[in-house]
């Protein structure tokens, strides 16, 4: 059986393992108040070329979703998002959970347009009955986006602009983040995110590592208390360092932009052989996420092979399916799929 | 200045100030404990033809529905609703400060279709990943709805048989309901609400009352401690006997039937009007809601000598613009208007 | 029967009614907007020479305090409050339900000292683990107290002090307020409150009016988009005049003052008449609360004739019994009740 | 420096790593959907004696008790725990951003009593306003508690029969549980807490894991939709195996129970040098946690050598400190230790 259902299927870097059997039996302070989360917050202030920038570790993508949204809006505000982004869709309403709701805007291959974002804002603000309606306060987008596309830095930018415009602070959710970096059209870099937006994260759970996203906020004080916030979600690892080494190891010698880079160059493979064998592409999406119109029967017959998602019914004979590759995903296993498929 | 912006704008039905005159100087318990709420509940009770339906009264719409709604929602669930209904657009994020989210669903002239409710349900409950997202647990409909359209009694039959399929519960927003009860194409009886949902309010707000929204709950006991959460959603009164009596008032010799027919008959009234001028009617609905397509400069010039609510740009040079008339509207109201139309 | 459970048993103050009737079936606008509360608003205003402050009416008391403190706290924050404060122990949970602690003190008779406030505030901002606990952020205090007790204006000023010190909000629920105004042994008067809070509501339920509770914020902006607060916590009033008709009554020609000073003096009347007969008075209270200690057999004859509210246990044959006095409490309603002691 | 501040400043057993290495570069399915977690849970369930129980794999603490209670509270319930409680204390108000009140009750040596517990319930249900209060619903206690205490197996079934007798759940917070059983005064075993609670768990973080806490729930369906809810709280591991790799080791050849031993044994060792020179001990507690009354000037020195907690403030001149051991505490550290003091 090859797997190809999800990017956080693999345990972790090699390297990572190592580190951790190396500090193994030291006494760590903790609460992520130790040296190791230090180095490591360091290196991804370096990386983003932000030295003032707040970094905080949490476990996973819908908890790091849930507290950094809960710090950001004020109680009266929500977050607008995608319909397809995943706070909208896969995180059990945890948003709304904590209070807020998401503001679902229409979206092309799961991107939000600035056009759609600054129409919405200039509806809602001019209505006569905002005040009695939920006011829009973050702007949620993901790089990249849950169907793999990019934004590029122009989209960024302008999303950006249309955000101070109308008050909005911009949080992206970098979940897969290594695989937007890692991707020959990719033209945003860490850098970038720290000069556009009020906070976004770097995944590690699926580019990498055992568990871990960081958060990255660029200016200080962005959300006061938000220690204080993480302990009240649950989201407070006691023994922080283990967030803090796979940052630290993911960080150093490019380790994260490689891993990023090898998802995206076995994704491409496969997509140039669906392309071959006239497979219908449902979404062009240049990072390691590649969606395919496959027939029902084909399907069958491949689920005794390999696994794979499906994603939502096409037509009566078709369904889409998403494949994913990963930072450990071999050419071995690209070929052993491509014989499947 | 003749006034049409909307039904809550009329204080209330003299033969209310009068029993609240008559009773002035008494003691009466507190919390809804007294004869004069227990007297209007029993009314009720009769017009829905449902002897065993536990009664509540709260102040108003908005906290009916996000009181009723946490009292039916279990923490993992969500409510369906129209994407235009008030819970999904005016009520300031009410339901998802409570925690839950209001999934929004397509709908046509404000109105959800049972076979809507049934594919999303039929998807949701087919998607693997379905325990990751949150679970609908109640659907939300409005009778009349936000574009003062109907249901028809096969209509919520359906949607009933549908929410009885997925385990959903049905809760119906009448918040305008005696202008459905009062209008000649209605077949919805109270009686039909009685039997078909697990929860609805009659509204006494937008209907002849000072204040008030009456909750029936048909079957006893489907929100325990309904109490207590009407409490913890600071929806008590104190005395609950001024939504008793306005409860008492209108179940009385028909007269909430009868303030729902006026507002009726006199946005026919309108209506009529403005098809023989041949204003462009955006949404053909039965009630006293009237939604017309105005020119801007039209628009401007209305508004030197009466009041209506702008609804939604149609297009550069249009304005989708509401008329509501109310119990209160008198025939010659509606003549004044005509000759500033 | 006559009862003395209560100060919310009456209905309102005729001269309410009395306005009722004569703007009936007049258009007014809603939530809030309307004349009626403007000029309520500025005669609350005027009454605490606080020509700035921003003033909301809402209806009850849980439903000011939960919208209130939602407004006035940060997310990670919560509220200190008396062990025996409304919002600690009779609000089922509403604070909490907000998403906020109420951060229970011991108190002396219903009142919060100064130094306990104080002592915790040092405690705990020194605590090296403070970041992990909830943080203080507002103080709530209630005048009079839960148990009829006053806080002298030096007492509310070292409140204040002390609230400053420590960065935090002073909030003071006067749902009883007018029976401290018209209290002889009273010396904080509503411009004292103005100066030395950040909010507090003048309480109309329980002091002649139907229904209501008049927040005031004596700095405009401590609470931004309250507007929308208040309509999330379902506590907006279509028909704000509903409320605000209330006010303008109260604040006209002293009238708040007069059924403060009435109900106070029917209840020392009654304590007088206990002292008198040796009856133990449990807890001193200079307004409209007499807190007696009962035999439990004479509890059980006196509650033949005439109605009041089982405080708590003494000892096994002893009771604590509430009486409690109101605006519309009558001379004779007083003789009438010693002839039953 | 040798550290004695707290139990969770280890890394992990060196079998966990071990196993870890074997597992990397694996396929593992998500979710707590694969084998190890299966083969961890099973353990579990025979180390508990109780087939049928459903097993779940958390992150920590904070996040397990807010979880799990969110799941066993209904909303309009609060939950009942000794005012030393970590869920009272030091989870940043984590029970009440979930919308529930912690009903803070006097405790002795950190231990709420059955009778204590017996008695609010006997006053709140036989209160005539209990309606308008937060009804317990659920019983937390800690085993060891905060303060290193024992319940004994008499005292842990009188508070379960308590429960049963006012239709309380009880909850019981394990995250030192080895701790608890590997003491020898210890009478209460994985079974009994089978037998005799709804929920509870078995701390890994502080007890020779990573991360984890593994929450049993004895019977089956106690939580319906559990798995959404831990979703929803954004404690749902994407990699679950991580968790169930630490219980699967802790849970083979009684590792657990040889880990708790250990830091009891050296806890122990600890006291006996306490008590020879004459230190004043705090609180007695059997376990891993020992408490003592050290001289401010005393603490002052000793902090350059060791780390330890600052409990609180004794008197002007004395502190009471807390020292804490763990499964990876070694007899050459208590030297060191006892060097010091």
């Amino acid at each position: 059986m090859i797997h190809f259902d999800s990017d956080y299927m693999e345990t972790c870097h090699p390297l990572i393992l190592e580190k951790l059997s190396k500090i193994n039996l030291q006494k760590l302070s903790g609460y992520g108040t130790d040296d190791i989360c230090e180095t490591a917050k360091e290196k991804i202030r370096k990386a983003c070329s932000c030295p003032e920038a707040e970094i905080f570790f949490l476990v996973g993508g819908t908890q790091t979703n849930a507290t950094v949204l809960d710090g950001l809006l004020q109680k009266y505000e929500g977050v607008i998002a995608a319909k397809t982004g995943h706070i909208a869709l896969h995180e059990a309403g945890a948003i709304e959970a904590g209070g807020h709701k998401v503001i679902e805007l229409p979206c092309e291959n799961g991107k939000l347009k600035a056009r759609t974002i600054d129409d919405y804002c200039n509806t809602f603000f001019s209505d006569e009955a905002c005040e009695h309606m939920v006011n829009p306060g973050v702007v949620y987008i993901s790089q990249p986006t849950e169907y793999g596309t990019l934004y590029s830095l122009s989209e960024i930018q302008e999303i950006s602009n249309v955000c101070k415009k109308h008050n909005q602070r911009l949080f992206v959710d970098g979940a897969r983040l290594g695989y937007a970096l890692g991707c020959p059209q990719n033209n945003v870099q860490l850098s970038d995110l720290a000069k556009l937006t009020d906070a976004f994260y770097i995944g590690g759970t699926k580019c990498g590592a055992m568990l871990g996203e960081a958060v990255v906020f660029p200016r200080p004080k962005t959300v006061p208390h938000f220690f204080t916030i993480i302990k009240q979600h649950g989201a407070l690892l006691a023994k922080g360092w283990i967030a803090g080494i796979q940052f630290d190891t993911l960080f150093t010698d490019n380790l994260y932009l490689e891993l990023g880079k090898n998802g995206v160059e076995r994704a491409n493979e496969l997509e140039q052989f669906f392309k071959s064998k006239d497979y219908k592409i449902y979404i062009e999406s240049p990072t390691n996420q590649k969606f395919v119109i496959l027939e029902n029967e084909k399907i069958k017959a491949l689920k005794n092979s390999c696994t794979f998602s499906l994603w939502e019914k096409y037509d009566e004979n078709h369904t889409v399916v998403r494949f994913a590759t990963s930072w450990a995903t071999t050419p071995q296993q690209i070929q052993e799929l491509k014989k499947e498929l």
